[in-house]
């Protein structure tokens, strides 16, 4: 299949600097303070360090202000579903994970490691990152294969008493919403009132169905690869069954052809395409959202002969709905007010964040969503996350 | 007891100081590249990040080359020995862990990353250590208390293939053994024929042990706090057991005053004291190292008494024995060499590198080791170690 896309304009990188650029791999340690005398070495390690030992050992809690761990995410894979690699397992994933921990620095200012682990056991790798709860204060969990990463972030989120987010799911999905309010704004509709269909039930697919919920969509439709999920199936995953009962209100049935019917924005997080015809039958001013990677879902110029706002995932053509606009500010927002969870509201608050930045610049159909590099976005997420826990924490829920 | 150190010239830290360097902890990451445009961001994460996962995925020892993990060391610790706060747990040791961090990066260049664990069952440490492998490449255990260490340090060699080497035991054994080794040379005495006594079989008494036999001193006597250890004692866990066998030749009975009874060396790990007047009975010339922190078992001045050479573990009086002397050079040797394990050919090496140094600038019985502080050692036990590395292999080894 060709895509149309080989003569875009994609950034032109060679093999060569892409492996140069990787030689050693991306990250390093930096110390914080001079280590350049007795008295520097008697203050950062023995004899020195022993009464910040004593006093964390008296006092637990201090141990969020005197170590890095407080602050300090856990990038953790188990490399089952990297990129669009599938699983390559923990070693091959460690570049990726390098990525995003620059990422987390270069974007929040937050320190972070990439943890990656032989099992693709779930309780195994719960019971390693309980062993090692001390070592960090967060876990950004990525490249997940989906269900497991349902039930992995679930049973992180309760043995673990700190922030715990599947960027695969959250991050794509708050950037979607983002993107999704700004396009509603545009068109002068309701988000809560939007016809809206998902394509794809993995790990991003129901993300999005579940912050659309959060955020008052009422109409969201899943598409798997078997066609529209509704209750009467009985081939459906436990995720995808407890999905079934929350979206669907008018119990479709069938595929794509069925869903779009009608339909004011698709969504697909398939990593599959979709057939042009079918879009012919969206409602007028629709909005096509082709996240797939690399290769969109429908090539956004075939796409807007349907709709009047187009995103993809790609960086080179207009609003590109780019997790790392969620992830670093929602991390460092929730370690910074003390979060233990990172909750729906302060997703939603989050891609209000983000569309914020763009409609304050002004929305065009081909600019609902900042660019990835936008320097305020991150700032604006943290203060938004900030502010949704300080809210719930000042209103006792 | 008064050790009449109180009025020395320890370096006066005030608590305010010693805490105010340790807001927010001693470590942060850095990236290695720059992130400021949309290129660099497609060769560090996507799309370019899928080329080098890609590849490690078909050939994993690339995995070395294209990742930082194969030059991180992971200091890894249960706090069940910390410094000399004992048993105070993970989330207490972290400070140790980030200052030994922060020494493997200022004098080694080596990235490191705490590690602590919630558990100290030997076999779940190496089980979380086995699942996280691809994380890191090699293991500095560090503050496990003894006669867990043995085990656990012996069942991770096997586990990993990779570096592994608990500091507490090996670095202070190859810094006593380098400084042992200019003692003698200071006294025109063969290293292998000096009578040694070592007082306390903990972790660093049996790795001194270790390393004195690995050297060629025939004559060790180790004592615990039973009295000297040989095969008739009933009493013996597995690891003192095994050094009853191999330690004491001539089959002493009896406590510290019948082991110094003509003894050349003293060399106390012990924690304990010592009485002066079994130190009266060693050989003309003796040798004390006194070891234990922050008291001696002996003071020094009174050492003087009865030996020609004293050393000590403190900053404070000259002779500082400081692992910080031997561990970075060794795990960075050890990485360049690409070594699979740290022998004991390798911790001799790293001895001789250390007290090369010394003798090159000239023996005095006031300097027989250089100071943690010199810049000249980390690069000279690095080459010494690479050395054995290779020497092996080139003998097949």
């Amino acid at each position: 299949m060709t895509t149309g896309l080989e003569n875009s304009s994609r950034i032109d990188l060679t093999t060569e600097e892409i492996f140069a650029a990787h030689e050693g791999g991306k990250l390093s340690i930096g110390l914080t303070a001079p280590l350049d005398d007795k008295r520097d070495l008697s203050i950062a390690y023995t004899p020195g360090v022993a009464q910040v030992s004593r006093a964390i050992n008296a006092d637990p809690e201090l141990a969020q202000k005197y170590t890095w761990a407080a602050r300090l995410v856990a990038v953790v894979s188990d490399g089952t579903a990297v990129l669009g690699l599938g699983n390559i397992g923990a070693a091959a994933s460690l570049p990726v994970m390098e990525g995003k921990a620059a990422l987390f620095k270069r974007f929040a200012g937050l320190d972070s490691i990439p943890l990656v682990l032989e099992t693709t056991d779930v309780d195994e790798i719960v019971e390693t990152l309980v062993r090692l709860r001390s070592s960090f204060g967060a876990v950004n969990l990525e490249d997940v294969s989906a269900p497991r990463c349902f039930e992995l972030e679930a049973k992180l989120i309760e043995a673990l008493d700190m922030p715990v987010m599947h960027d695969d799911q959250h991050g794509t999905a708050v950037v979607a919403l983002a993107a999704l309010t700004n396009a509603a704004k545009l068109s002068g509709r309701e988000l809560g009132s939007l016809k809206t269909v998902i394509s794809g039930a993995g790990a991003a697919g129901i993300a999005v169905a579940e912050i659309l919920l959060a955020a008052g969509v009422s109409d969201v439709v899943l598409l798997d690869s078997r066609g529209i999920i509704h209750q009467d199936r009985g081939d459906l995953t436990e995720i995808k069954a407890a999905y079934a009962a929350r979206t669907n209100p008018r119990g479709l049935t069938g595929g794509t052809a069925q869903a779009l019917d009608g339909a004011d924005v698709f969504i697909g997080v398939s990593s599959g395409t979709i057939p042009e015809e079918t879009l012919a039958k969206m409602s007028a001013d629709a909005v096509i959202f082709a996240l797939s990677n690399p290769d969109p879902e429908i090539h956004p110029e075939v796409a807007h002969k349907y709709a009047k706002v187009v995103a993809t995932g790609r960086s080179d053509f207009a609003n590109q709905i780019n997790n790392v606009l969620a992830f670093p500010g929602i991390f460092r927002g929730a370690l910074d007010a003390g979060a233990k969870r990172i909750t729906p509201a302060m997703k939603v608050a989050a891609a209000e964040a983000i569309a914020g930045i763009a409609a304050q610049d002004g929305l065009r159909p081909d600019y609902i969503i900042p660019s990835p590099l936008d320097e305020r976005v991150a700032p604006a997420v943290t203060a938004a996350v900030t502010g949704a826990v300080l809210s719930r924490n000042g209103s006792g829920g």
